[in-house]
This record gives structure tokens, sequence and C-alpha cells, in this order.
């Protein structure tokens, strides 16, 4: 069976991965870092796959980055024995922490409070085993983390390193930077990362503490970067497929993105230009990352069943099981004529939402054999 | 165990379902329909729950609807003998709805053009089995579906009848009913629905053809239908759980909404007013439904653990993992203290995209025992 009869044969909406690209992405961004001559940590939150793990792992046991306590638990057990749990931990999560310890993986935990840290400490001590923490920092007021100058940070530290616990390093995240577009805009904040999570390890270090990690990471910064000094390591997940929202931000160009939801055309609306397919939101996902960009891509752009983008063709409007497939606003393309039962391909806004609603890829081979490989993919928490 | 201990136990995040509110919104709507003399026809798409089914079902073999096959085969086997698959067939799908069809369990399908009816016809003829297929009625312009008026509903019908399939009727919803607001409005849309759906079953039956089931559907519209002549059926779905979108519209109040997501306090930025928990867009979905409406949501309105509402209380930004909370804009509520380790429930925005999250639902008994059950959920296609 060729590979074009093999995507025909398939159940739709089915989730497509294109593993040439993927693995053009991966090394892509390991070359970028190599010349830097920073480590690469891999978020597997993305894909959320064995299999494709061990393409971005190059078949090593870390290190990893997770998102879960499910993700580290599957990871762990598939042979990844260094994970950063990068969510700020809860107290309840410490026991499977230390269980997945106990079983010989190194999982260091992430946290930004005094009360987390005694935690920390606290359950270290009763279980007899230093849990590793990195404290986050606040690098761009997005999210989770101290001020790198916050004097907290001390107390934080010393807190673990005197309670039981190991302070392992800090880590931040540069959410702000999916805002921002160009490489001019994501070098400023990849240096703005870097130096605030550089200025928090010099204070832990300047207060006689240890701060062996230095840990930065999002997929855009991670691409734009031009200097790391005094970083350790840099963490991206989404840069394995791509997805719209970081072709929007010009981090990659809609021919590196290596996932597509594969769908049916099952009718027309033809006096309105539309083209229904059975791709709805629950197949696509409900992000809209698009949506403020300057190009909005609605809910995904639309390729042929090959894979090859039509011009100005994406799905304007979603409900649950239906896809609503026209032509952008202004265009002055032709709708393509695309009968009842033909297949197109839908690139997503964004990867992580998109893939979430399927339990597994199709994978298109790199090696250009035929037919497709099944790939399982897992969620929950 | 009591139920706090049951609840303070559960790992995070996890889906809570309380029966008790589900079984009044059941009963609600049961009991409307039932004084408008139409039966209902339960969409089995929001909890994707054998149990949940058996509740709608009031432990009958049906009527029900579905939006996907899996949907089908998964009650099919659990012993619901009268499905409608609501979404536009593939001519590709056919294979598994005569399967399911060979097993006993009287399947329909829906179509909107004449491409689809010659392949049920053929489909039909080839198994020796009438595909029974509903024509679906575009009444509001909103997604799939003919005018009522189109000459070409009679010609689809022919090609079912007379090409070895059935015509069992015409379907429709009112989609855009979601899109406005209060008692008036909606019942304007139930009427609007109603009007569209006779109009075209008495065009098929003055050319001669069956039209035995005329059915509409939309929880909105199931809910404010003041009259229903001449409909035979009513199809409503989220009205089981309800959530913040079916709030916005008036169609329940938050004291109706029987599913939340349970999280965990991770963190604070008290200078900016948030509250960071462990359920991100992950666990919410990225359904921003409220987004439009009179009073924005964000990713959700939050309760304490027991389920009250507090006050201005919402999820104002939502990251993979992490949610954001704070605050509604313009709020002169003071922000509860909730230390890290606290749990809260969600309300969500939309109770199918929320659902869909989560492999099954932590359920709290309607009949006051101690305690919680478990109830798998499937998802898939």
């Amino acid at each position: 069976m060729t590979t074009a009869d093999a995507l025909a044969a398939l159940p739709t909406p089915s989730l497509i991965l294109d593993e040439a690209r993927m693995l053009r992405n991966i090394a892509r961004l390991r070359a970028h870092l190599d010349g830097l001559g920073v480590a690469l940590r891999p978020h597997l939150k993305t894909l959320k796959s064995v299999d494709a793990a061990r393409a971005v792992l190059k078949g090593g046991t870390g290190p990893a980055t997770v998102s879960t306590l499910k993700e580290a638990e599957v990871f762990a057990a598939a042979g990844v024995t260094d994970i950063l749990y990068a969510v700020g931990v809860a107290p309840q999560k410490l026991a499977r922490v230390l269980a997945l310890r106990a079983r010989g993986c190194d999982l260091a935990v992430v946290l930004d409070s005094l009360e987390q840290a005694e935690a920390v400490a606290a359950a270290s001590r009763a279980a007899g085993d230093r849990i590793p923490a990195l404290i986050e920092i606040d690098c761009d007021g997005h999210r989770a983390g101290m001020k790198a100058d916050d004097p907290a940070l001390v107390a934080i530290g010393r807190a673990l390193e005197e309670g039981g616990a190991a302070l392992r390093g800090v880590v931040t995240h540069s959410g702000g930077s999916y805002g921002v577009v160009g490489a001019q805009a994501l070098a400023a904040f990849a240096e703005q990362e870097r130096a605030a999570v550089v200025a928090a390890a010099e204070a832990l270090r300047a207060a006689g503490l240890p701060c062996p990690v230095v840990s930065v990471g999002s997929t855009p910064t991670a691409h734009f970067a031009r200097d790391l000094s005094g970083v350790t390591e840099v963490r991206a997940g989404v840069f394995v497929t791509f997805d719209l929202v970081m072709a929007g931000i010009g981090v990659c160009t809609t021919d590196d993105i290596a996932l597509s939801v594969l769908a049916t055309v099952i009718g027309h609306q033809r006096e309105r230009g539309w083209i229904l397919v059975d791709a709805g939101w629950m197949a696509l996902s409900r992000d809209r990352g698009t949506a403020g960009q300057a190009v909005d891509q609605g809910y995904g752009v639309v390729c042929d069943a090959q894979g090859r983008v039509l011009d100005d063709l994406i799905v304007v409007a979603a409900n649950q099981e239906h896809g609503i497939i026209g032509l952008r606003p202004g265009s002055a393309a032709a709708l393509p004529e695309l009968a009842v039962g033909a297949q197109v391909r839908i690139l997503p806004n964004h990867a992580c939402a998109t893939a979430t609603e399927f339990d597994g890829y199709e994978v298109l081979p790199a090696d250009g054999s035929a037919g497709l490989r099944h790939w399982p993919r897992f969620r929950g928490w």
C-alpha cells in the first residue's frame, strides 16, 4: 500500500505527524544550541509520546522536561532518568515525586514560595531523600515565579538546603515571547530571560547557596538567543512540530509544521463559499492562538491530502464535529472544488492543544518507506 | 470517608459531576417537553458516558443522538438501539453504519446533498439494508443543511427512497440560538427552527414522500419552545450539566451547573492579585464561549471546594497546566486567602469542551451517600 493509499484509508479525523519535518526541526534547534554551547532539555508536553521522545532525546535517557507527573511517570517507565517537572509543585503531589525518585528517576520540582519549600523539605526529611528543587524566576510578568531581586529568594534557597531538600538551581520561562514578532524582538526576550535567571543564580551563590542549574526556555527564545552566558540548559517543547502560532511570530514557516489533522469533506454551503469537514473543535481544539496575530488563521490552514497549503483556505469556524472551511476574508483566490468524500489536512494553531485531542499519531515515515506508522499518545495527570 | 475527605484526596485536576443537579436538569427538560407532547432524543455527545446515558435515557434503550460513530458504537454496545448520528455522513463511514445496523441498532444518518443520498442508497443496495436517512435543514444560516424550500429537497428524498435507502425524515439544529439572550429571543429561535423543519416535511409529503420524523434541537430552543406542532422529537445535549455559556444566555443559573474542575492552588503573584492553580487549558479547555457574552467569565467561575461560587473570582488566564485566578475586571470584592494546597472548583464555559479533557467523572452521589463514584468517559471517533 502506498502512503497516499494509507492516508486515504484512515478514519477521519486522524492526526498526521510528518517525521521528516519533525527530525529537521529537532536538528535545527540542536545545531543552534550546540553553537551556543548550552544543553537542550526538551519539553515532552507537546507530543506526549514515547516514540517522539526517543527522537528528540536522540535515544538517550534525558535530560527532559514535563508538565505533569503523569508525563514523568510514563517517560520514567520508558527509561528517561533525568526529568524536570516544570509546573509549581503542590504539596499533595510530593508522594508521587518521591515514588518516582525511589524508582531511580532523578526527578526535580519547581517552586516559588517558602510554603512550598518547607513542604518539599519536610517530605524530603520524612523520606530520607533530598528532593531537588529549582526556584522559579519571573522574567516577564507573565505567570509564576519570583523577581530575581526578591530577598525571599535566598530564604527559600536556605529553607530547601537547610531543611533537608536540595537547591538544584533556578528556572524561568518567557511566555511573553509568544506575543512579539521577528528575530530582533525574540532575541531581546531571550536576553531578558537570560538576564533574569542569571541574576537570580548570582544572588543565591552570593549568599553561599549552590545553584548548579540555570534553566531558561521557550520555543521562540530558544531559537533566537544570541548569547546564553551563565545559562546551563534550554527548555523548549513545541519546536518539535511547530504550529501556526510559531509561524505567525516568525520562528518557523508553514513548511516546517509537522502536525496536521486529516479530515473528510461532508458537505457544502456553496452560496456562502463554505466547505464542511468532519474535523470540528473536538479535533482541532478550541485554541485560537492566531486570533491576536497579524494573520488570523481561524481554526487552521487547509492543505490538500498531500500536505500542500491551499491558497487562502482556512477553517473559518468550528462546531463540535463540524469544521467550516472558506477563503480568508478579502481573498481573491478561487474556492477549490472539494467533493464530498475528499480529504484535506489542516495545520493547527497550537500543536499542544490539537495533539491532545487524539490518542495517537499516524506517522509519515522519514525514510520515505510506504505506509504509515502509529505512535500512541497519552494524556491526563 | 466523608465526601469532603474524598474530594480532598482526589488528584488534581479532576472532573466533578454533581449527580443531583444533573438529575434536576434532566427532569426539568423532560417536564417541559412532556407538556408540549414531544419526545426527547437526548444528545449523548456532552458526557460520553454510559452511566450518564442511563440517567438521561431513564434506563431505556433510546431514542438517542450522537455526534460520532464511536459514540454510536459504544452506546449500542451498552444496549441503546435507536440512535441518530447527527453529523452529515461521509461516504467512507457507511461501512461502520451498516455494521452497527447489522448488530441490531436502528442507526440513522443525516445528509444534505444528492451525492450523499446516492452514496447511502448505493451502500443500502449493496448491503440489502435500507439505511434510514434524515435530510438536514438549515434554519438559521449557521452551519449545514438545505433551505426548506430548496427544490433539491424532493430530489434527495426520491434518491433515497427509490435508490434503496429510506427517507426517515428531516432534522435541524438552531446553533444560532446560542447567540441570543433571554426567554423571548430563544422562543423566537425555537419557532424559527420549528417552522423551517415543518415546512420541509410538508414539501416532502406533498411530493408523495414519507417523512415520519421531524426533529429539532438545541438546548436553548428546547427549553424555550412554546409550541412544537408538527415536530416529533427534540434533541438537546448540554442541558444535562449546563455551563456558563448557557447561564449567560439565560437558559440556566450557575446553581444548575453540574460540572466543575477540581484544582489545587500552587502559587500566588500577590501584587497582581493572582492565585495560580494546577488546572490550565489542558483541563479547562481552550473554550472561551463567554468571551462574546455580556459577562466574560474568562476560563471559568471559581467556587470553593464545596461548590459555592466565590464572589467575582474567575480564571482570568490559562496556560497549558497553569490557571491564573483573579477578580473579574472592576470588581470591588476582596481576593480570598487561598493558601498553597487549597482546593477550588471551576465551573466551565462549555461543558462539552471541558469534559473531553478528562477520562472520567468523579460523581457526587445524588442520594447523599458519603464518598464519590467514578464514571468512565470515552472520546475519539
